[in-house]
């Protein structure tokens, strides 16, 4: 917890609570209840708590976690959620503390999310660096949170995915969920968001940038940030070659048609434009009904993987099998048996 | 088995069984040690036959076929496996032929599969057509099996690896395994042979062709075909164009540096430099230790795919899931659970 305190910040509506003892005690003993009462109130720090308890691994604090993600489902899902995506080095945090000064200058609630399978490795992840996003983290209507670290890319997705509606039962109304633009990581992104966005920089093509064509496909707009300086006419050029590159993919379920812009976060131009083009896209996407079927799907897909994940785990876990699985391993590799009969072998064992 | 007798001859060693009433009842009473015999014996009908079995979806017939194909499997390996792919039009049939020519004329046994998850759809199937690859059809050394139809891509994937078994273990030194170059086959393919081609057509790029990078980087060799006639400049653009591309690609766990050639399978020029360089990716390979390393991770993968598959159809017919997935899905469309609890949900009844 402690190293999130900086920027955790927002809007305390219980300032009785913020020494940091009471607050540890207090989440112990708060019920179900309590937790959804004071987030559903706005309560920044009991969200906090409640996303440590989604974030948790410990059985019974998922336990409670569970109750109270459901006890917030019905409050939840009134945001546009917007998925950042773009390799290190594109300016995704100065593109979000941009952006993100602009919508609560709007008077938007914004919640700042990340999905960061590397973090597994480093122990560090996107958003943990404490100097970052140093005007937003003072912001009372910004919510940025860390991402969860040190567990597979499915448990971290899920996380996220609940943490979303514990922040829009607390009344956030604008959903940022960055990602690294490499590896699986977009398509759980993708599968959580209503609006993907692909930062770029200008000139280089998406294969110099390490951007698997999957996710340009992805993309509902693909902007050229850094986008000032020498760099403008490189961004423009890029910005053509994009918007007429991005015609060429298949049509969108959604009708929406791929756009490219420019942007320079550091100097605050094309935010305006990038955020009346979302908008656009949630206006579109209401209007021909896509927004809420698209909502339905996701929430088919996660129940899809999440019943993948969940057999792959307790197969892994069953005695049987981790007693089994090394020496079926071993008689396949030897050529002893097709991986197809030792499957069938493993089969028996786990549903003996 | 009807539709396939003119595309399966083959050196048939029991001519007194060709009479089509006898072969059926005889391969109703055939034990699986008289199926191994006669496979081993490069009996074509038998083989026929047990393909057919690897390929029905009885369950009688399933416990066969394993049995078979795990008699097989220490006679099986001592091959070359291609994988061939590439949109239609880019002519595949017609470059398997020429090459299958080629390559039995230099003494090879030859024997061509087909993935065609697109034939579920369709019933029709990559090598169904029966007025394709006449010449080979007619060749002694060279046996042709259109891909079994009707099924998921597991299960067609499953099927294709056994019959390659079977088919090496007829003494097949040879095997091509044909795909369409679109969808998940080529995943499929790429992870059942030993070297993977990609036919393209000159001038248009792999976006155009309906290619994606993803297969393009799997690719040992890219193959531009149809440079003949006003294409040849074009087709050698092409060339020069992918070997700086595949330059760029990371580096294969194979070591081998991917490469492009020319080709024209109507005009048969380029074949003989494709199957020189085949031969060398395969001596590179078994010198480098990746040819074996590499087949040994094959296994391990269909052993997982094979189990996540198999969890994945026992979870779906399990009859609590039956009763109980519409219900749990709708709660979750609704939005009173998150998808998270609808799987623990399914997971109690599952596990109950």
């Amino acid at each position: 917890m402690k190293s999130h305190l900086n920027i955790q910040k927002g809007g305390n509506k219980l300032p009785e609570i913020i020494n940091h003892n009471f607050k540890r005690k207090k989440r112990q003993t708060l019920s179900v209840t309590d937790y959804v009462q004071a987030i559903l109130s706005g309560n920044i720090i009991v969200l906090s708590q409640a996303i440590t308890l989604v974030e948790s691994n410990n059985l019974e604090h998922q336990k409670v976690a569970q109750q109270i993600v459901n006890a917030c489902l019905p409050h939840s899902g009134k945001s546009i959620r917007v998925g950042v995506t773009g390799t290190p080095g594109v300016g995704k945090s100065t593109f979000v503390e941009t952006m993100g000064e602009y919508v609560t200058n709007l008077g938007k609630r914004l919640a700042v999310l990340a999905i960061d399978p590397t973090s597994q490795i480093s122990h560090g992840s996107i958003l943990g660096d404490k100097t970052r996003m140093e005007t937003l983290a003072n912001n009372k209507n910004a919510f940025i949170r860390p991402s969860a670290a040190g567990d597979s890319l499915g448990g971290v997705a899920r996380k996220t995915r609940e943490t979303i509606i514990l922040c829009e039962a607390a009344g956030f109304d604008t959903i940022f969920v960055e990602t690294v633009g490499v590896g699986q990581s977009e398509v759980a992104v993708h599968s959580m968001v209503d609006f993907f966005l692909l930062l770029l920089l200008p000139g280089a093509g998406d294969e110099l940038q390490g951007i698997k064509r999957g996710v340009v496909e992805m993309a509902d707009m693909v902007a050229i940030n850094k986008a000032d300086g020498n760099n403008l006419q490189k961004a423009k050029a890029s910005r053509t070659a994009y918007r007429n590159g991005l015609h060429m993919f298949p049509a969108k379920s959604s009708d929406w048609t791929a756009t490219a812009m420019v942007c320079s976060a550091t100097e605050n131009t094309g935010i305006t434009e990038i955020w009346k083009t979302i908008l656009q896209f949630q206006q579109f996407t209401v209007k021909n009904e896509f927004f809420d079927k698209n909502r339905n799907e996701q929430a088919q897909y996660w129940l899809n993987e999440t019943i993948q994940n969940q057999l792959k785990y307790r197969f892994e876990n069953h005695i049987l099998i981790k007693e089994n699985l090394g020496k079926i391993k071993q008689q396949v590799q030897n050529g002893e048996i097709t991986p197809f009969v030792g499957a069938e072998l493993l089969m028996n064992f786990f549903f003996e």
